[in-house]
């Protein structure tokens, strides 16, 4: 086996962000359920949009976010992702690629336009997430470059992915390519309510083609449909090498093998809890394929979470490698 | 004269912000003066932002800026400027719209992008920006309508118009139509380079046109080509009616015929300076245009500023009404 060019390939949904303000009564007034992430169509998109308070715009996507702040841990990373040929796709492209993410995916050029997904944050630093999938609903099989894939020591997979049809083909090319390859397959469950859409193609994908899993208590117990995180985190064991479960402020569980790492939580004042998850899995993926022990993988995803939640929006502000002191 | 039906009406460059941090050593690379704004076509605009770090985007303009601050606190406010029909244009429109203000010019169709403005904030919390134009060079004496002019208590124009040739005739009109319907005309200086470039037709309008004006200690002292702030101040009080000047930590001073009131700045935590200027001008106009003496109208733009730039970007994140107790 050669030694891998990138330490991390990330596949998700290419997403712009509009991140605003608002409160409890918002969220109600429009059906929400706060903390969760709900898919809307292109006139639902328009409405909301309409309604809602001024925002900030940003590069967004779950993994993307995870591969940016992995590149500016010093990993070297790609992404697989659809934008549009449209000006919010043009942010996107540069957003990633100034931080040394390589972004091969040609864009949907005359189709829907780049995604985007109306975050609505409440004072209490809860992100409730509106996302129309635009362009995004494109990315397929023929995006996925198995040599891509074969040339990354893990392939991290989006949850979200499964929203998507044509992306569950993609999602499984890849995860192929990447056993073939001899490499390792990472899946974050995104979301609670993803999780309870796609239970069952879930349950058989992280059973038979996952190696490392990411998830939170809301997003384990769903997976499983357990009472408690205990029961849940034992039978996630059962399914893969390597599990990092996420628990907010009680920080993180990672289960390997017969052995279990506790890591705690980093203190921070919450601002914005949006990319939390994604940050804590660039910190800890790009310690493991940096070789770091368990326990530094976890502290890795806990300051990088850490910093992403002290302000609005999912990427870091502050210098994330003088924060770890790397 | 009827009573106005709104406070401010704002014309200015209708511009999307993409704020990014990055340190001197890029300024210097790029040839950039630290603080100032200059103007660059579309080539440089896409070289340099291939070469800037991750941003965001948020709406700015610096008269429209202080039309949402002003808005925010309550003014009646209308706003003048031309977007594109696209991506950015639809953002700017959005934001613009959801904090309540008025907002008629038709988009350009066809042309040039919205414009675009690249800010780099360095570690010391200055701003240096870089502005492509794009649609708004096309704002022309046909987006003013004398009507709503007429509508409105105080027009308030930024120097930044100076720029677009179009604009200039825009400018008169307004000006024009205001003093016609017996209503005042405000302006800013926006920046001393965009002073430097217009001298000229500054000292004409300010003498001949403008009631109300806003500077900084760097403006004032290039429009009257004098050395210290104090005799440039004398020579503004002899054109204009009132003059609010505004010295960073030094807070501001409020001339008006021959009295003088001088107001503390507030003390914050500096992140960046983008829109300090705007913030203030919105406060002081929101003050005005509701009555309010001096001394509240410079202590409201003070506040207004010191919120600003306490945070990335040039809209207000906190809730300005409540820390101004209105």
């Amino acid at each position: 086996m050669t030694s891998p060019t990138y330490d991390i390939l990330g596949i998700g949904n290419a997403i712009v962000d509009v991140v605003a303000v608002t409160n409890d009564a918002f969220l109600s007034r429009h059906d929400m359920h706060k903390g969760a992430m709900q898919l809307i169509d292109a006139e639902a998109a328009d409405a909301l949009y309409a309604a809602m308070p001024a925002g900030k715009e940003s590069s967004g996507g779950s993994v993307a976010n995870s591969c940016s702040v992995a590149a500016v841990l010093g990993s070297r990373v790609a992404y697989i992702g659809k934008v549009a040929d449209d000006q919010l796709g043009g942010v996107f492209r540069h957003d990633i690629n100034a931080v040394g993410v390589h972004f091969p995916t040609a864009p949907l050029a005359g189709g829907a336009p780049t995604a985007r997904c109306l975050i609505l944050v409440t004072p209490d630093g809860q992100r409730t997430m509106n996302t129309f999938l635009g362009a995004c609903v494109t990315l397929g099989e023929a995006d996925v470059d198995p040599a891509l894939v074969a040339a990354s020591a893990v392939t991290y997979l989006e949850g979200y992915l499964f929203d998507p049809p044509a992306a569950q083909a993609a999602f499984r090319k890849a995860a192929a390519a990447a056993h073939a390859a001899g490499r390792r397959v990472a899946l974050s469950l995104s979301d609670a309510f993803c999780v309870n859409r796609h239970r069952a193609a879930f349950l058989d994908l992280v059973a038979n083609h996952v190696d490392i899993l990411f998830a939170n208590e809301a997003e384990i117990t769903a997976l499983y449909e357990r009472n408690t995180f205990e029961e849940a985190a034992e039978a996630a064991r059962k399914d893969v090498a390597l599990a990092a479960l996420t628990r907010s402020e009680a920080g993180s569980v990672i289960l390997h093998g017969h052995g279990t790492v506790t890591v705690a939580a980093v203190a921070t004042r919450v601002v914005d809890t949006t990319g939390a998850g994604d940050a804590y899995a660039a910190g800890f993926l790009a310690g493991l394929t940096g070789g770091k022990g368990l326990d530094v993988c976890g502290l890795m995803g806990s300051v990088a979470a850490a910093e992403v939640i002290s302000h609005y929006g999912a990427r870091p502000e502050a210098d994330l490698r003088a924060l770890m002191g790397i």
